[in-house]
């Protein structure tokens, strides 16, 4: 994969293998990448904590991968997997990230 | 949304309002989102060519907005949408970007 256009990470899209839901995108280096693949759980790079993070690793929540596939210019990653725990994805307690339609002042 | 935590842009998923496939992965700025918004066709911010460009300019594959819906946290951005022209997303002839598993050596 190519790491150099974003300072060394590259953005990676988690959508529901079940219900194809897009249900939060972060951030992986390549060793968050190695990491989820060797591990079969997503695991990411947080920027604003400078560290590796294992999603759920506190909420039980855990992203168990189902299939990584790169895009066309190997700089993305697309991730299907379920959610394990009470299968909410989101720290508000919602299944995804994506639930608030763009208002027309944002 | 906030556009601070990466040097002024968001990553921008685009799915497949109809099927859910995930197309292509993009990075919009302010002025991105904006004109998206106001033309109704998903335009993005150029990384390498640092500059906008509406998605199938060219090619006439535009990408209809269908719904817009931001992050819990305003920093991304998921765009529902249908693809106009052939139908295909990718550069490559490929109705989306993401069609290659991630090898072991990758």
């Amino acid at each position: 994969m190519d790491f150099t256009k974003l300072n060394g990470l590259v953005p990676a899209v988690v959508q529901d293998a079940d219900s194809s839901e897009v249900l939060m995108v972060g951030f992986m280096n390549e060793t968050a990448v190695t990491q989820t693949r060797e591990t079969g759980y997503v695991t990411f790079f947080s920027r604003t904590r400078n560290t590796l993070w294992t999603k759920g690793e506190t909420s039980g929540n855990r992203l168990k991968v189902v299939s990584l596939v790169v895009d066309c210019d190997e700089d993305t990653l697309l991730v299907q997997a379920r959610c394990e725990g009470d299968g909410n994805v989101c720290h508000t307690g919602r299944r995804t990230c994506f639930f608030t339609p763009l208002a027309p002042d944002n």
